[in-house]
């Protein structure tokens, strides 16, 4: 039964609106979990094409609901227009790109050793290895990424891709949104004459769902994207089991820039801009936020061109309120340090709407003073005038990050930077800015503790492997072999045999 | 400073023998971390041909030392020759094949995707991933492989392939072959001009020096073989640390074997010979030994061909004193039982020499005293008469194991057995013994919790994989990019771009 309702708030004026979501109870919540778990085996038996075109149905019905999606996501996240349509696409672009490896077979990974009565130092018995799906998998979804890492994002395209049935705790500050792409994917179940368990979903505010869910038998693994906090539950919910389960938790980073003193006296203002646009993105609530901007040479420019283009810009609330709360008491916190710069926009009170505001401190302070090096989710960032050869202490004292961007005049190489930076962080950008985060094969968006709690990533292509499992079948015939491993290769995968790679 | 030191015991009389062995003290173990991660990053920044010849060159030195290590090693452990010899032989083949694959860089995974302004949703830079090492390793040396799961077996040499430095804490059952061995190591690293300090060894039998390692921030990811209580000690410790890392730790198993009732009118005789000696192999101490077999028909000619080979057993002491206790003790419990059968053999009482002994009971019996389901080191087995029919229970209610194996007989087709037995073990076997673990690519030896840690193989080349982790690098020119990723393809090692793999 459920116990309460709750309604979405309008982030543009803090006020609750539109239609009362119930709040799933324990029995619900566990209903749930148990519905995605009776379709474990009848999902993971599906061919390629069939699992393929499952989430081409899906990527078609959320276009289909395109129009009503981006109205009630706009409403509950405040969030541009443009921007949730542009957030539509990718999360289609994920579903295709994941329907296209998957007809492949590639993720499968299937290996094929002979049986070879010469081999060293026994014989080998016929060995035929595969990846099969982990099972169900529970899917957090996050507040900042309605589409593409809610309900049927990165994390839920992946586990389907992979063969395991899911359970999705949907982010409670955009229910309408999370209820009709919960709709769009059980359309196409119902179009693929699939079970409409193979993918259930739960919503409500109450943390106990998160405990629940976590702790529930039937999970096998958990895939999150949200804040160090909750990550971190999830994880030590996972340490507390008899049976803990793999947690891919993204925890979002401090994503630090380094800037070298040639690179700021060639382009001072064009990295100043670029780089405060990336900060205040989407209000700056992205993982890959800029969040320490590390200047090693001469600043003047790139401050001012800071100040030029806090002038210019626009208001954008923060998607909750709790996010906009902790914003400003720790905007107001940092604010009160003596000795540190601040350059603050100037926008109206109203709802979860708030100043963007950028520190300035030199390298001293910084040290002396941590609660500038922690994640700030909102538009803001903490400028520090160092120099170059402070670098190699920052990163040795640097925790795990998303991404590291090194910014370098044109011609000048710093492979001693470079080594030093991929010890730290999942992604390195060159001359770049870190959000914007591409959806290919050559991705990795996931980095070091505390940025990711394991060395995987959560967007591209390579995401779907932490929902599968190797198993190899020693010694058996054709008849009780998944088709992925029979000898005449009937769905024509790239197989490994015999240590040759090929179709064959 | 050494504190304490030991000697090594001989498994036959339980007498201590040869050198004194000195057990290292906090500030030794301390500072072996820390000598392992001053080379992380030179370390890492070999090229793959250097890392391989070092790879060959340990194998190379391995061999040189072979009747030194075969003597040693028999004294210490109470192992045959023979069998110690072919352990030496195995662990030369995975450096071997470990070096191979390194000079192929398969395992670095290389993935570019180009600069494309057309990419959907939107406009994709220049992308390009490897794998990079994750750092210094620990690796913990087993009991029961004094080589090819000790100082340099498959977690030291899959390490190293993937160009992690190493500190070894050695098993004090064998210390004079851990320290042989680590010599040879060393010498193979100085006639490459390599440092020593890219692999360090501890020994001791103080379960302190564990906590220091596993603890020791400068360690990266953790390799284990042995009990799942030090196995989930081992988690747990790495669950404490402001930085949790990877725990590597195979646990044991039972290695359920499920007998057909057409199987057992076909061969029981056959079957009953080979599981005998599957499970008293060395001693029934190997982590895939059979330790539950299921019968699912008549078992009166299986039993008997039982009764038949214990009459035949040799007798071989268990590794250690510890060992031997808890298997004494394990069988006085289990025999106290009404209503279990033994099979109980005939052999000396001396040193660590013990009784091998089966235990017969049916299914009721064995549901109603889960201690029977328990891993037993040693010679022993658990067989189970029950019905086809129940097999489904027993599988959903199994642990998680490293194998699991089904008898049918010839022509009979069992879909569904093989199905719910995918989703319990990491390696199925058919018609076979789990016992005997093929060196391959299409190995996997790891499974479900509380099998393995973590769904990885410890056992063939994929087991280079746990100790990598994917780093991408974003709009790099050719000149700091690592050669695995540049444009010209300096190595010339197979790569994915754009999709498409091949050596370009």
């Amino acid at each position: 039964m459920s116990l309460q309702s709750f309604q979405a708030v309008n982030p543009v004026d803090g006020l609750a609106f539109g239609a009362q979501y119930p709040e799933q109870g324990h029995a619900e919540v566990m209903s749930a979990v148990a519905r995605a778990a009776s379709t474990r085996d009848s999902f993971a038996a599906l061919s390629l094409s069939e699992r393929a075109n499952l989430l081409v149905a899906i990527a078609t019905e959320v276009e289909n609901l395109r129009s009503q999606l981006v109205t009630i996501a706009h409403l509950e996240t405040g969030l541009p227009e443009a921007r949730i349509n542009g957030e539509i696409s990718r999360t289609i672009v994920q579903l295709q790109l994941f329907a296209t490896m998957v007809r492949t077979g590639v993720h499968l990974g299937a290996t094929i050793d002979l049986a070879d009565p010469d081999y060293k130092p026994v014989a080998r018995p016929d060995m035929r290895k595969m990846n099969l799906p982990i099972g169900v998998v529970a899917v957090f979804g996050a507040s900042n990424f309605p589409f593409a890492y809610s309900v049927i994002g990165g994390d839920s395209a992946s586990a389907l891709a992979a063969g395991c049935p899911i359970v999705v705790k949907a982010h409670p500050s955009h229910p309408g949104t999370s209820l009709l792409t919960f709709q769009a994917v059980q359309s196409a179940l119902q179009g693929q004459g699939l079970s409409p368990d193979i993918f259930t979903m739960v919503q409500g505010r109450s943390p106990e769902i998160t405990h629940w869910i976590a702790l529930a038998e039937e999970v096998a693994a958990i895939g999150f994207t949200g804040s160090a906090l909750v990550g971190k539950l999830l994880v030590d919910l996972s340490h507390s089991r008899s049976v803990p389960i793999p947690v891919f938790a993204e925890m979002g980073s401090l994503n630090p820039i380094f800037i070298s003193a040639a690179a700021l006296q060639e382009r001072a203002r064009e990295m100043g801009e670029s780089l405060f646009d990336s900060a205040t993105l989407g209000s700056g609530q992205f993982c890959t936020k800029p969040g320490l901007i590390f200047l090693g040479g001469a600043s003047e420019e790139f401050i001012a061109a800071l100040h030029s283009k806090m002038n210019t810009v626009g208001t954008q609330p923060l998607l909750n309120k709790g996010i906009s709360e902790r914003y400003n008491s720790t905007i107001s916190e940092l604010s009160k340090h003596p000795g540190v710069e601040t350059i603050v926009g100037k926008v109206p009170d109203q709802g979860f709407i708030v100043q963007p505001t950028i520190f300035i401190l030199d390298y001293q302070l910084y040290k002396a003073n941590p609660e500038f090096s922690h994640e700030h989710f909102g538009p803001t960032t903490v400028v520090i005038k160092c120099k170059e050869s402070d670098f190699a202490e920052i990163i040795a004292n640097s925790e795990g990050q998303l991404t590291a961007t090194l910014h370098l005049a044109q011609g000048e190489i710093r492979p001693e930077l470079v080594t030093s930076l991929s010890g730290i962080a999942g992604r390195l950008i060159l001359n770049g800015a870190p959000t914007g985060v591409s959806v290919s094969a050559a991705q990795n968006h996931g980095g070091p503790w505390p940025s990711s709690s394991t060395h995987t990533t959560s967007v591209g292509t390579d995401a779907i492997y932490r929902f599968l499992r190797p198993v190899t079948f020693q010694g058996f015939p054709d008849e009780l072999l998944p088709p992925a491993l029979a000898s005449n290769n009937p769905e024509k995968i790239e197989r490994l045999v015999n240590g040759v790679r090929g179709l064959n």
